[in-house]
């Protein structure tokens, strides 16, 4: 077993930034800076976490655990030019950084560099690997679209919400954890098992980012609080906002919402009170929490010593409590 | 051997049009839009026929010869963003009928299912296979790079236009013909021979584009005539033109490139006819024949029967006197 803190060392000294030869430099430079705008570097960890916990050495996941970050990279600097998005964790999007066709064309040049490191595995693992991966990406993709669709729409149910950030955010997450399994050979079985645990773990992750949006400390969370609701994104918050509602509340949550004139932060503070009053915020760490639940039964199913669980167990943990 | 016609009756009939039951609809219907507008099917029929010439069975080559098709229309999608374009084959393009958004996110899942197709092969085939793709899709990109960087440039060389060319059109005509040796199990000699005709194809096939953008006919080309004059696309006309121009044609030239006033059907016309004083039709004529003979030259290293190669040799010399 490997330390999660070696393994994300690992990662940092393998990622393909400030490594860049490659011209045209046009092309090339948002790609670096996307690339070094980091983040958590979750996913690759979840690979080689998924990857160490089955036996398997994570050395040899390291090409896909690479690929999905890239592949993530990618869509966020295409839903950014979406979402009009002016800042990533807290610098300027590339599409504002420079233009939205150089965001295009350095996101299309992103997605063939992660099919590149995904394809970089012993040729026996290559059709499963790609499989899975093929999948995910169009699911991805789908769930954008979803997304994209509920911004002009007010009346999206939990049922369509819990679609589109499953195919969003969840299923990425699910795919790093059987690309681990797949590498270190895990039998089927136990490769859907952990798929689960990703799948619903997934959920979680994205209602506490919901949250963050929302409740979090700007300080701490490197984007702008409210963004969501500038934006009219229908998170869980406003889901379930609107499920509770009633009468002269539900009145004002409406009004809020479709209300142009309205200044950005005082549309901000006054939703974020109307979702307080509802005890929202309450209601969605009621759910991370069942969602975690759910998560740690299907890890519990999976075919390996539960000492060798412990790194996967704790990230889910640290997960659901972060601040940022 | 099989008939080029009948080469091209099966991939109609194979081409995933008219079958799309997916949702979200506001994805797929313009995938189903992009991929309707059709065009020749150049790519899939090179890699069907590459295939055929080398003893496979061009069934077997399907699904990378859709792949490849699907990806070209990807990219399609992409540029016509990028360049602004509002025809794409005689209709509205994706991002002019929808969206940006739209044809970024459709076509990043066009993108996801070329690569489905691209997979769909015996898996022993499945690493070369990618390999070759995963270069092509890189360099196609690096080529569109360049293509928006000439736009604001005035001293683009040939070699410059030839690097762009090659990236952006010929190494994709190459990468299918690739693809059918490598489905065919053809040796790799020849399949590198096979390539290299591709390539040459490929820069006398973007030449021959260029010549009919500025000098085709517009009820046979499907676009307006002059666009790429309106667009300042450094094109092989535009670079010749400057090489060969001298004193006042030079300075007419640049003043009506670099003058935004000018109506844009009076730009294209006058600038048509500086084109047609300095004999730049006739010398691009000529450097598509240099091409193309360079092709047939590899066409004659590869090590199959004369009668076997019937039919890339006759779709070469079509590509070249095509007037759409």
């Amino acid at each position: 077993m490997v330390s999660t803190e070696s393994l994300m060392k690992r990662i940092q000294d393998a990622f393909p930034v400030g490594k860049f030869l490659d011209v045209p430099q046009e092309l090339y430079d948002p790609i670096e800076y996307a690339l070094l705008q980091g983040g958590k570097r979750l996913r690759p960890l979840l690979v080689l976490l998924s990857c160490d916990m089955f036996g398997g050495n994570p050395e040899e996941a390291m090409n896909p655990a690479i690929g999905v970050e890239i592949f993530h990279n990618f869509t966020l600097l295409h839903d950014d030019i979406m979402d009009q998005a002016p800042l990533r964790r807290g610098s300027p999007t590339v599409y504002k950084k420079w233009n939205s066709n150089v965001a295009i064309l350095s996101g299309d040049t992103m997605f063939v560099m992660a099919y590149e490191y995904v394809c970089r595995v012993a040729p026996p693992k290559l059709p499963e690997v790609l499989a899975i991966f093929n999948d995910t990406a169009r699911k991805v993709c789908e769930g954008q679209q979803y997304d994209m669709n509920f911004e002009t729409r007010d009346d999206v149910s939990l049922d369509e919400y819990f679609l589109m950030i499953r195919l969003k955010t969840a299923v990425l997450i699910a795919c790093c954890l059987k690309v681990g399994a797949i590498m270190a050979g895990a039998p089927a079985a136990d490769a859907e098992h952990i798929y689960k645990f990703g799948e619903h773990l997934g959920m979680a992750f994205q209602l506490q980012d919901d949250l963050l949006d929302t409740f979090g400390d700007s300080g701490k969370f490197g984007k702008e609080i409210g963004g969501d609701i500038v934006a009219n994104k229908k998170t869980f918050l406003y889901v379930k906002a609107f499920e509770l509602a009633r009468g002269k509340t539900r009145e004002s949550l409406k009004e809020l919402f479709n209300h142009g004139h309205i200044r950005p932060e005082e549309k901000v503070s006054r939703i974020r009170e109307l979702f307080s009053d509802l005890k929202v915020d309450l209601q969605t760490r009621k759910v991370i929490g069942e969602f975690l639940q759910q998560a740690l039964l299907s890890l519990d199913k999976v075919g390996a010593g539960e000492e060798r669980k412990t790194g996967l167990r704790n990230l889910a943990m640290d997960l659901i409590r972060r601040e940022a």
